[in-house]
């Protein structure tokens, strides 16, 4: 199609229907905004935005969307910065769903999602929607969100800003799947798909939290040849996979593989021939995105694959140990990665609830960050329940989930690991920042949080404006 | 599961339902016969046998499946010798439903073709079932039907002689699809996939045919550069291949992509440089299956993506050339692939019909063989319609389809091509070998020719016994 309008008009969008994107591109993603601002010029209204996730990148236009009756309901993995203020605010009447990146192909293949337009941009694409991540001037390696739309979508739209001569290959997105193919000058800047998530920490809270992680991995029975891990992003995260690599080496282990979103430090583990596969199921960074082009055994992945619960296998099931991260953990270990200290959506799901089906599931969190505790009484909002978490990770030590006495006895006779219950983690928290006032909110309904099966798990309700 | 049996068992197989399976070893498959074994043995009865096609290797264990009761439906690309023969002598008491590999995946994906159990032979799997079939010690190659039935089918048995740590890659058959894995002995011999349909040709008649295959290629509007083409297997086809591969070398052409069942000298294309890209549903001998593991432009597809009419775009839609057989092609230019002069089943679809509806569809037959002709008034079956043929090759000259007018005023002037009417050239034949003793058959129907659409295309009656 020789432009976006020309392929929303052909894929019959109309009032009321459901869309989705990828959020491969993160912060540098273009597809989306080029998209919305047709579709509000061609006045589709009372559509329900689907994406896999929502990036800061395009919380104005999303906002637009909402004010002008283009967009009145949204799913998502979660929602951050001037958006989630605004829906936190109350500023769209039917709460937002949110589910994580299992959760999501769940849905679409049981059919309670249900795509009538996919727009997916890709960095190159032949014109019969033969599409992948890994050649092209955006390159963002594994389209593992994006191919469980292209499969189940009613109309499948690609954009792509690097159209080659049929028929392109390697296929992630295949021409049985695809309606229409538009060029566009670009889809996005992918040097923004980091945007810092992958620098090396230099703060000596997290390097020391990094490093207790890596104790108690180390530590624990899983921590054997064949062994499975999934890191996650941000700088403690890559200190962990440091710690990790160097502890690997030094005893002789190897990793069966590696999973989630990938980074630089994972692949170079594959390099090394410290892990011996990569499930990839998107890149957070250059290095990871362009590593699926170089290394056979980086294996692109798509979202069911990863961790959808329903399907025959999803890899979550056969992971060892999984490092997630919390704004909040309570006393019953249950995590919140989705609202703030001020009760505002500002977080995503992604495959927290999805990974912490890990055999260990470690959070690794500082104990208060600035005047915020961490280690709580009750979280705010509970996004991951207390049962899939095995250990709290913390820059003063470490606390056990009751159910794993196993881990406990372990634990306990390792000096450099300080073990401590949560209850007491909590009460040092509140030591140091004090106890928060209550937050209030208001009866109404801004959010429904799914856990990876479907069910309800928590309500996030508009916060109280503070004039009231 | 430890055992076929249990493996069954587990599947919940019971009295009439319908199994699959792939017949990529062809000639050197072991798992029918295993599996089919297994299933006697546990007096499962009434069921129906999908597979994508049969070979001659399975026959006896079909014959006495029918026999016992085992099987009573049977639905496949083709059948010959002792199974053919059998079931034309009116062997099984329902129709056989004969349909060819793009249509297949069709009836597959509309649910007219429920496959509840499949059990599929894979060179390479993990004990969660990721599978492909370039790995192992009975490397075949492309996985392309076996694709599509892991995808739809209701459980899915993998056996696999090459059993490896998880997680394997590259992922043809992926953990999301896959219910059980069984280790056995062997899946076959990969020896006996080509069974000598590899051998380039030294007969006279055929490497003339196939010398005027390549000049009516070599005139035609479509050889130009980036043009595709699939030309299949047999000693006329290599020798196209290789007649044509001079062409392109001394024209300085190259073509975009070759398609189909693949061979060595495809292979030889590519590393070449001549084809960009091969699109492979199923490899024909050892030198193509192993070209999958060297050759990242090797693209495995499955039979949808092949040839499916009702998907999003199947190659064949793209496909320039097409080269195929005839059994008989009569003055319609009507194709015969399935029944002897006998009226006996002695063939296969294959993506005879699907194939054909390329840009140029040649037909490469001798006007006789033997005392038979291939040029007739009517064919006894029809399989592929005239209209989708625009040129017959035999060793005496072409015939060209009416329609196709512009091509008929561009090869009466190569003087190397000598042009006929087709029913001069059935005369030729008549000339030769005479005017054949009509068929004689009953009123039964031993089997429904289908086209890719699924409409009923012809029936095939049982043969009259010779005694009557």
């Amino acid at each position: 199609m020789p432009t976006i309008k020309e392929a929303i008009a052909k894929s019959g969008l109309k009032d009321g229907m459901t869309i989705s994107f990828h959020h491969h591109l993160r912060e540098g993603d273009f597809v989306f905004n080029q998209v919305m601002e047709v579709i509000r010029e061609m006045k589709i209204k009372d559509l329900t935005l689907a994406p896999s996730s929502l990036t800061n990148t395009m919380n104005e236009m999303v906002i637009a969307c909402i004010k002008d009756g283009t967009v009145t309901h949204i799913t998502s993995s979660g929602m951050r910065g001037s958006l989630g203020e605004f829906i936190s605010h109350g500023g769209m009447k039917n709460p937002v769903i949110l589910r994580s990146h299992g959760n999501r192909p769940r849905a679409i293949e049981s059919g309670e999602l249900k795509i009538d337009v996919a727009f997916l941009g890709v960095p190159t694409s032949d014109d019969y929607g033969n599409a992948n991540a890994i050649y092209g001037k955006s390159v963002f390696g594994s389209l593992g969100y994006a191919k469980v739309d292209a499969q189940y979508a009613n109309k499948v739209v690609l954009l792509t800003d690097h159209l080659v001569p049929y028929p392109n290959t390697p296929v992630s997105i295949a021409q049985t799947q695809v309606d229409y193919v538009v060029e566009v000058d670009a889809i996005g800047d992918p040097n923004k798909i980091g945007a810092g998530a992958t620098r090396f920490t230099k703060n000596p809270k997290e390097l020391k939290i990094a490093e207790m992680v890596k104790e108690v991995i180390v530590h624990s029975p899983y921590f054997k040849n064949g062994f499975s891990f999934q890191t996650g992003t941000g700088g403690a995260a890559l200190a962990v996979t440091r710690y990790l690599s160097e502890e690997m080496k030094e005893k002789d282990i190897k990793a069966s593989f590696a999973l989630g979103g990938i980074t630089t430090p994972t692949v170079e583990l594959l390099e090394k021939g410290l892990v011996e596969k990569v499930l990839d199921v998107q890149d957070f960074d250059r290095g990871a995105a362009e590593g699926m082009a170089k290394f056979e055994k980086q294996q692109e992945i798509d979202a069911s694959y990863y961790a959808d619960p329903s399907n025959k296998g999803a890899v979550v099931n056969k992971l060892d140990v999984a490092i997630l991260s919390a704004l909040e953990i309570d006393t019953h270990f249950n995590v919140n990665v989705m609202t703030g200290s001020d009760g505002v959506l500002r977080g995503a799901i992604g495959g927290h609830q999805d990974a912490a089906t890990a055999k260990l599931t470690i959070i690794s969190a500082p104990l208060v960050r600035g005047r915020i505790p961490t280690v709580v009484k009750d979280v705010t909002t509970l996004i991951t329940p207390g049962e899939s978490i095995d250990v709290l990770v913390t820059e003063v030590g470490i606390a056990i989930h009751p159910n794993r006495q196993d881990l406990a006895a372990i634990f306990r006779k390792i000096p450099q690991i300080p073990v401590f219950t949560i209850e007491e983690l909590q009460q040092k928290a509140e030591q140091i920042v004090g106890v928060p006032e209550p937050l209030l909110f208001t009866e109404r309904v801004v959010a429904y949080v799914e856990y990876r099966d479907g069910s309800i798990l928590d309500i996030v309700r508009q916060v109280k404006p503070i004039e009231e």
